[in-house]
């Protein structure tokens, strides 16, 4: 094995990301899984293994081009900043290894000797005790990218759908003064090129939920389709983008409509997620359109409660990587 | 077989209603449902019959007390009203048809002539043509019960999954002002003692979804959950009612947290509707709670463009059908 391995943050050391870590790299061979490396804590990493009962042999390395051979036999871990593995027990010192780790990781991909950056899960009010100034971890590699925050669209992604929400934090209340076709235009043009370019759909259908029950029954309920939605999705369609709609949202995560759109672009968090979830919770990622780089991650948090207790579930971990690194191998066909 | 049947009302007879009983009817022993009858249309359903290719005898009967000893042999149909079979083609006659059928069928239930009733897909706006005056069929039979409209709680239902809107047809910007403590409390309590009666469960858990994405986080965005939602969830409590939340309703519908719960009252029709047609789009049924009759109702319009056609699927009316008859027979063992 050749070539450029992916960059794994750590993520907060002391929830589940170092474990989920070593549990994607032990079944490296069954998950057919492309080449990574940690970005640090290689000491951490060989007690996390060990507390989760997996042999996982380290290999630090100094060099990001020395993973990809080296993974075959052993998780290559970028040598580093370490911190001792105290899984549940958050601290100030963990915080501070998870945003070098992050830093570091997107420094890789961005200067080109990662093939891509999947980012373990952090728990941003602690990383912003030590410094971190970004809403996320989607803001910081957009910044580190030079592409503004609005231009890096989230996308979330199961084995089943695959939605990018138009909205995320903010108040229900909000969310009908937020959206705009402007807003609309443009994030369905970043998702359709995103879909070309890194899942290899030569002409995506993207399907535009409504915002109001029933897509609003011709304005008797709410006029936000007519206003706002419809005629983005004209706009759209003159650019010679495949969009649909607007679909009432209730209807269009149903078996059978699923299979005709390729994404679909909600109004709302609640809108984009609930599907997700409800259909599968344990191997989603969440994927930023938009970049010069690759970019995943699990779609998860960094679950305390359970960490070091071998019971996180390491499906999302794995399709991160396992997204990222098809979506890598995609941008290399086409350079 | 003796006892009282359900009565089954047509539905617009254009639509799929007049096929789907006679599809259920069919598959009486396969799938073990309880006695019912159709009202009106014996010779439309005859034409129903025929055109989906089953052999359905249709038994007219003058009284609702025989169809239970009919049921077996034949399709009873309430001796009445009648048109010709023009699936797809709604009609001023067909309209009114299914507004008889209806309102013979409730009068039946309320009377006591029929052990509940079982409402067909109807066209709202060609019903309001015939001289119908209420939102859909749900304030229809309340009015028909003396039930304040307010009072008849909306149970949707699936085979995994059951919910409860808040709010329905209004536009999502009008939800926030709509959502009160006592609309929750009014909601969690008739639902509450809905599933006590109608579904054997003794001490429902009633799952209160948040309104806001992450319930709010602690109100960083959205104070409904501080100012509405967690005061009426205590209130419940306090009265007895095992009620939980607000869940931030993205991780509510995942798998494993479908199991920690009995309902889900949601606080809007989206929320309510996208997790139920997404995990299973053909089974729904719509249950209407707080009534002193059973009644349900297959989850679907009246799907004129495949009326006809052998192509829609009874899953829902059989699921209608088996929960009204659950339901009836839960009610006559502690009447």
């Amino acid at each position: 094995m050749t070539g450029r391995a992916l960059a794994v943050s750590l993520g907060d050391p002391a929830g589940v990301g170092p474990e989920l870590i070593c549990e994607a790299w032990a079944r490296r061979k069954a998950e057919a899984l492309p080449p990574f490396f940690a970005v640090g804590g290689a000491g951490l990493l060989a007690q996390a293994a060990e507390a989760r009962g997996l042999s996982v042999p380290i290999r630090p390395v100094s060099d990001p081009a020395a993973a990809a051979e080296a993974f075959a036999d052993a998780l290559p871990v970028l040598a580093g900043e370490d911190a001792p593995y105290r899984p549940g027990e958050p601290s100030r010192e963990g915080a501070a290894l998870a945003l070098a780790s992050l830093t570091r990781a997107t420094a890789l991909a961005v200067g080109g000797a990662a093939a891509g950056i999947v980012t373990g899960p952090i728990a941003k009010a602690r990383l912003a005790e030590v410094g971190f100034h970004h809403p996320g971890q989607t803001e910081f590699v957009a910044a580190a990218c030079g592409v503004a925050a609005q231009d890096a669209v989230m996308l979330l992604a199961g084995p089943q759908l695959r939605t990018v929400p138009l909205t995320v934090h903010c108040a229900l209340a909000d969310v009908p003064g937020l959206i705009s076709v402007d807003l609309i235009r443009s994030r369905a043009r970043i998702t359709a090129q995103g879909l070309r370019r890194d899942f290899g759909i030569a002409d995506p259908r993207v399907a535009v939920c409504a915002l109001n029950p029933h897509a609003g029954e011709e304005g008797r309920f709410g006029d936000e389709e007519a206003l706002v939605i419809a005629p983005a999705i004209a706009a759209l369609r003159e650019e010679g983008i495949d969009a649909t709609g607007p679909h009432p949202a209730d209807s269009l995560f149903a078996p059978h409509a699923r299979d005709t759109f390729d994404v679909a672009l909600c109004m709302y968090h609640d809108q984009a997620l609930i599907p997700l979830k409800a259909l599968d919770f344990d191997n989603g990622v969440n994927m930023t359109l938009g970049l010069p780089v690759v970019r995943t991650s699990p779609d998860h948090g960094t679950a305390f409660a359970i960490a070091g207790k071998r019971q996180a579930n390491p499906g999302a971990m794995i399709a991160a990587i396992r997204m990222a690194g098809e979506a890598a191998a995609r941008r290399a066909e086409i350079a």
